[in-house]
């Protein structure tokens, strides 16, 4: 299943005792429309405050039903900011995290010396102007694969801080910026932590290559703090074109 | 002042006694900024859930402060779905409705099999596919001074159902749709209800040619019903250039 969302109102993806979050309502909802329990296991895990464009779960059940029946059924009974998005039956073999051979992630940041009120909650925002060139500068030195130790969270649960980092692309629409990356996985924090630090370079604070001494210190006291969560979005996971599953949602042409 | 705010947690612009209007939010915070009462007029009145992206209000203050003091200062006390964007001194002829020579409206709709998540409150949806070739020779119908009664709703308190439609642009942007309008002026309910009619020419279950005999008929029975708010736009009011006030905002590079 494919689920779009919006992160605001829920204390992330993964259940929580609490029951707040993105996770406890598509189990709930599935519960309901399977009339038995339903266990997920999703590509990426979102924090408080980050959307899902394309989160991809997966899921065993012995319930025969057409495809469009689990979409409509679902998002019966669930809240007006998450929508199952598609649904297709998979191999055995298939594995919505491990079956990822990458990961993407979109981060929105408004460039305005006043603050935000229509895209409340769905975008960063900055008031002092951004240099377009000294942030791809900077970013350039992420690609490949490296450590990203310095942008990582204390709580990240990952077992290797090694990924490879595929693409960062910076583009600027109007008064919005775009960063769109690719990597084999993130660590925990990892594009809020690396936004930060491009948010200095942008801003002048620091030189283009301060990037690279942040890469190579490989401490988190390296970096810059962590940025908003508002304007992440996970795009969602990459797997091999033969499961034939939809990287794209409706929803991805509504951001700038 | 021009503002920018999301509608979905107000009771439209119009103060009321409840106080969970835009208005009442404005002047709550004008008056705390200016430690007196401040009573303000706009451009164009919006209802509940219909968002303002540069909403144009004037008042009279004998407080002589810099532009962006009063921007900043306002912006402090305001919720987050409401913002200052610009300010101005205007002349004393100056008035934020009868000064305005026309008003621009947007409607952003969803095409889409599944409901939306991420743009929840601020887009339209329709699950049936639109024909937009159909829907532009029905808004054509609509160019030029005409009495739009079949558009108004009940409660519609303007003077005369006369106005003047000067564009309609139907444009689709991957998923989405977005419809925007420009009118002399425009009668309660006017858009939501033309939106109405666009949509079941653009599904097919009206001819384009209907658009003509709603018009004429100049009565709210022959249109259909009235369309959901969410996905509609106050984008702002027209002035004379003299004026010299922005007709732009950040938040309209945010919409598809």
């Amino acid at each position: 299943m494919g689920l779009a969302y919006r992160g605001d109102h829920y204390h992330g993806w993964q259940s929580q005792p609490s029951g707040r979050t993105v996770q406890d309502k598509l189990e709930a909802a599935l519960g309901e429309f399977a009339a038995m329990p339903v266990s997920t296991m999703c590509a990426g895990r979102t924090d408080t405050g980050v959307h899902g464009l394309n989160q991809v779960v997966h899921f065993d059940t012995p319930l025969d039903r057409p495809e469009f029946s689990w979409i409509r059924g679902t998002n019966r009974y669930l809240p007006k900011d998450i929508a199952v998005q598609w649904c297709r039956p998979v191999p055995p073999h298939f594995h919505a995290r491990n079956s990822a051979r990458g990961r993407r992630y979109r981060y929105l940041l408004l460039e305005s010396a006043v603050r935000p009120a229509i895209e409340i909650g769905g975008c960063g925002w900055v008031f002092r102007p951004l240099d377009g060139d000294a942030m791809r500068t900077g970013a350039a030195t992420l690609i490949g694969e490296h450590d990203f130790s310095s942008f990582r969270s204390s709580e990240c649960q990952a077992l290797s801080p090694v990924k490879q980092m595929r693409r960062v692309s910076i583009q600027r629409h109007g008064a919005y910026w775009r960063f769109d990356f690719e990597a084999s996985a993130f660590l925990h924090h990892m594009v809020r932590n690396i936004m930060g630090c491009l948010v200095a370079i942008g801003q002048g604070s620091r030189p283009a290559t301060w990037m690279s001494e942040v890469l190579a210190a490989r401490s988190r006291d390296a970096a810059a703090p962590t940025f908003a969560p508002e304007g992440l979005y996970f795009v969602g996971p990459v797997y091999d074109a033969d499961f034939g599953l939809p990287d794209k949602t409706a929803a991805m042409d509504w951001l700038p």
